[in-house]
């Protein structure tokens, strides 16, 4: 009988591996997901890019962003994304760090993501935006001290996702599940607007098709049929993690 | 000798698979076949995402979307988009539903789809629109009572696709191959549609010859060939349904 | 020692296979090659996808376009225009015709093809534009009757390729190497022709730019090169036509 | 134990194949590291695409571009290029040249490649632009002289990268690692900035931001995650180069 956070290692392994193999993560970016026995700690790999990810470099740190895991492993320069969010997020069970080639247009021009279909809504009700500028000036765009971490927690608030300007997103879930659920289908959204852009003014769901639209989405039976599909596609294409022994 | 409901089942979870591989369905949407022997029936597989679809996983419906099938199986909740739509048109035989990146573009500005080349054309002569909040304002985006359906199918009409505001689009049939041929040559019309967007305005078929070249693509010939085509694409790919034994 | 007719149709079926893999042939299309020993023939694959043409597949024909290989073969519909491009332009010794993704916005709009860098120069100095409704109003959309294809050969002229509106285009060669080279080199064009347009206004080769880079382009080395990537890749994708035993 | 010059002609080989299975390579393009032993010397495969590269393969040039390697090699028609820069940038250890198609569009529009994100930063701060007919009038569009490799160099002056008007880019590196880090990744940025133009306007990096981004990408850690990422892939894909026996 697998041990629970055995369990949870090869979890993230895995959604880093199908986040990476839908498009959305390439050779940077990264999930990390709360410890599932200590609320206070969460689990991240060793800086690594997420397709290569196996069980085996997933590391576990502070709420702080110290590392806890013995040994002399390279943590993401930006690991305090994921620590400052779960400190200011207690229901938050799994966040996604990434630089969409659908998203970043966003991020580069500030032109508002909107929810385009049932799936994209899974986004919420508002996507807050953050630019570093704001309260650090000039940096390397990058999120590496607790106060830029704290920052973009702010920013996310009560939300699911916040684009980052001139960089990326941050996504978060109540699930592993679900945070992949989110990073892949706002991804997908986002592309949808683009292309939407082409042939004229798009027409998003409303308020209430929104929110009638991610409570339907955010059910164990679409999310579960997703689930089985992009872990049917990377077993498919040879790329699952492989087992811890 | 393969019992005709086994070699349906066979092509139907075939078809799902090679509109998945040709990029017009993905994780969700679906297709359906009128039950060969009883025109009261429909076939349909669980809720399952179409590239996975085997031969056993399809299972029967009453046109009122009962499942016949005995056994704990779960269905799409979307099954009543094919129910209603077969009870309102008895020469449709095959309807597929789906959601492709290039057709939402035009679900979600409301451009009108035009035929730009010959095997487009198999759009028919008119691609109704069908905007869910019409007759039923907010919903999840997903078309799951049978009030919905025949809505649904009120607006497809006598035509051979419909398009739906913010959701995707519904293309029927009088053969699987036709149904599977409208799928893929309509999503590429759409995409090319789209491409030449960025150039200028589009000069599209006129009525005469969309109307020659739809009927010209539909004949054996090219229908066989395109098939024959998807089936070896899929099959090099290691993707084809396996046996009924 | 092989016989030339024999490495004739193997160089054909694998100069369908290239221009498939490399994405400008699909499911339809086809290539054509001058018979090597009689002047008065042509060979061209029965009835099939590009991408599936086995040496067995490919047949002879007539200038006139009348089937001289005895069996029961189904030709392609548009075979004449082959034919009648053969009996016009005595130089030409391979035709392509296709429908690329990339050169149908062009087709549609009307816009102008131009070369946009060295190699994309391969389309000529000028590319004329062919609409089958000027001489034979509404049609199917294809290109079957003997008078069609006619009418096609006077549009493309001295020039080594044409655009055929809501249709698609016929690019010919000195020998197959040539015209495997200017399918795909033009298809490129084309392509960077449409995203430059999203950024503003393209700055073609001058006259003298295009007339230097395409006799440049079509020397032995770098169509030597290309010949030599794209069976490889073909090769790497396990996609080589079966050899003639 | 390798010997030094051995370790480099893999690692050139390596390098190719990974630009051209990241996208930024194709056919044609090249890259080059200058000798590890010999400043006056610099090592590049013979004309050959990127992506069929083997150690073997590997010539030895003088500065002024004349082959050292005996042997009948057919060398690349641009080989200047690489003499031409090494001659006059002593920083420089390695170079690659290409016609990515996301870089093309500026090439030919003129439009201004900016760093839109972090990774982007590492084109440096200013990408000057190099049109070979102010200086040599209708050529055809390859840069075969020394005078144009020259004048090349000197428009690339201190800088990383060099746009080519209606031609393509030439990037240069203080090694191999950084020279197909800055190849790929202004290639990504290059396509960002296409995409982020169908939206409105971009906002790039402040100076600030670039040059400290700029600095934070090319440290050892993000080089690193990078060419692992990058190596894994192209063996995933069984495409590494064959080791020198």
């Amino acid at each position: 009988m697998p041990h629970p956070l055995d369990e949870a290692r090869y979890a993230l392994a895995l959604a880093n591996r199908i986040v990476a193999h839908e498009g959305v993560l390439d050779g940077f970016g990264h999930i990390s997901l709360r410890h599932p026995a200590n609320a206070d700690r969460y689990l991240l790999s060793r800086s690594r890019s997420p397709e290569l990810i196996e069980p085996s470099d997933i590391l576990e740190f502070s709420l702080d962003s110290k590392l806890i895991t013995a040994g002399d492993f390279l943590p993401y320069g930006e690991c305090v994304i994921h620590g400052e969010i779960y400190k200011a997020r207690p229901d938050v069970r799994a966040i996604c760090h990434h630089h969409s080639s659908a998203i970043l247009p966003f991020c580069i021009t500030g032109a508002e993501l909107k929810p385009m279909n049932g799936l994209g809504s899974v986004m919420g009700a508002k996507v807050p935006f953050w630019d570093s500028r704001d309260e650090f000036g000039d940096t390397p765009m990058v999120v590496t001290t607790p106060a830029q971490g704290a920052s973009l927690a702010r920013a996310l608030g009560p939300h699911s996702m916040v684009l980052m300007r001139r960089h990326g997103a941050t996504v978060v879930g109540a699930t592993i599940q679900e945070a992949v659920f989110r990073a892949i289908h706002t991804h997908r959204n986002a592309e949808l607007q683009l292309r939407a852009a082409t042939l004229g003014e798009a027409s998003p769901l409303s308020t209430g098709e929104a929110e009638m639209a991610c409570a339907y989405s955010l059910r164990e039976r679409p999310m579960g049929r997703a689930w089985e599909y992009w872990t049917t596609r990377l077993a498919k294409a040879g790329e699952m993690p492989p087992k811890i022994v």
